[in-house]
């Protein structure tokens, strides 16, 4: 039995704060904004698969109030979450996502991300995508004042003949 | 045999109207702009279930002109919308969506729209899934002068061993 | 065994360029800006494609600063693309997009792209859906400034019983 979700996360940034994407610290002159360490892409990754399942959402499971999560790595937060997932009897057959960005470019650093994410969600590389654009020019993210990302996942219900 | 769909819709937020969301309504100073009741998840699930089976989209089949559907609950286009999956042969697996706006919150609605969503559908609570993000402040949307929903559907043939 | 992918993408529009979408030459006072035709629906396709299978996005593909590309028929891009995934044992199922923007009416269009985008796929006229949208006048789209275009697509591999 097969399900899919959707996730899209939005952080503004900032100066004076990291930016994490996908797990990966990238250098960069602002980060983004929020109480976990405010990982776009992880957060919409983590929404995609609560989604699939009906678990309800990131805010919901990880409250942007709570003490114990602030500042906290996001890929804890995917830990957990996948941890929901396996409770349920499902696995991930595959995840596609796009970050949505002006700037810095995150080609670099993409390998890298995928390599994070699939070890914690102990899938191949390739069955992980993420993929990269600009707005090209408009509106907020346009101009570098934030960034979104959007990611959907097909789950697979364990031990199907 | 599978099939997936998606739909995103889009209403500004007035003064004058109200909030209809997922077939609920909700107490706030603003609400939905449109022809009809401008419930945008529910037409973001109607467009991903007809285009799941590239039937059209929501303004071939109901026409933001046509008297007949002039402030009208969203509720019956989105069961005259599974009533042509059904005739088809289909039925939904699973719909996962986000709401996005600025305010108010959502969650304390979020059991109240699925439960008018799979009643229509006639599938199980856990098989519709609304989450709710914000964009962070950005553009329209942000500044609370609008509001967004996204869905994704899986629909499955009916009697498939 | 099935896989889903996911794409987007965003195109200025500007006077002196053509309006591709879907393959097809809409008559209009502004065109995409791009290095490529800009078809933005195209490209969400094959990001949605090459997506489904990780094989990286767009823009690592096609550069945007490669002579060969200039100007290029994206039509041509999204044979390469399936090339790709045909390379790899799989076929498209379906495949569901919606195209944003404020203005010129795409409906009378929408049969032609499909056809134009099922041959080069492939696949029945009904497993390509193209629904269009208004972002209701918000932001740079609703300003008519610029469009985007959202895909997803459900493939299937090869030869399974
Ligand atoms: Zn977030
Ligand atoms: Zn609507
Ligand atoms: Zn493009």
């Amino acid at each position: 039995m097969l399900r899919i979700g959707q996730g899209v996360d939005f952080h503004l940034l900032v100066e004076g704060r990291d930016l994490w994407l996908g797990g990966v610290k990238i250098p960069y002159e602002k980060g983004s904004l929020g109480h976990s360490d405010a990982d776009v892409l992880l957060h919409a990754i983590c929404d995609a698969m609560l989604g699939a399942l009906a678990l309800g959402d990131i805010g919901l499971h990880f409250p942007n109030n709570a003490p114990e999560y602030k500042g906290i790595d996001s890929k804890v937060l995917l830990q957990e979450t996948v941890d929901k997932i396996w409770e349920k009897g499902y696995h991930v057959v595959n995840i596609d996502s796009t970050i949505c960005l002006e700037a810095p470019k995150v080609k670099p650093y993409i390998n890298h991300m995928q390599l994070v994410i699939a070890s914690i969600l102990k899938i191949g590389l390739d069955d992980v995508s993420i993929k990269a654009t600009t707005t090209e020019t408009m509106d907020a993210i346009g101009r570098g004042e934030g960034l979104s990302a959007s990611a959907i996942v097909l789950l697979q219900r364990n031990m199907e003949g």
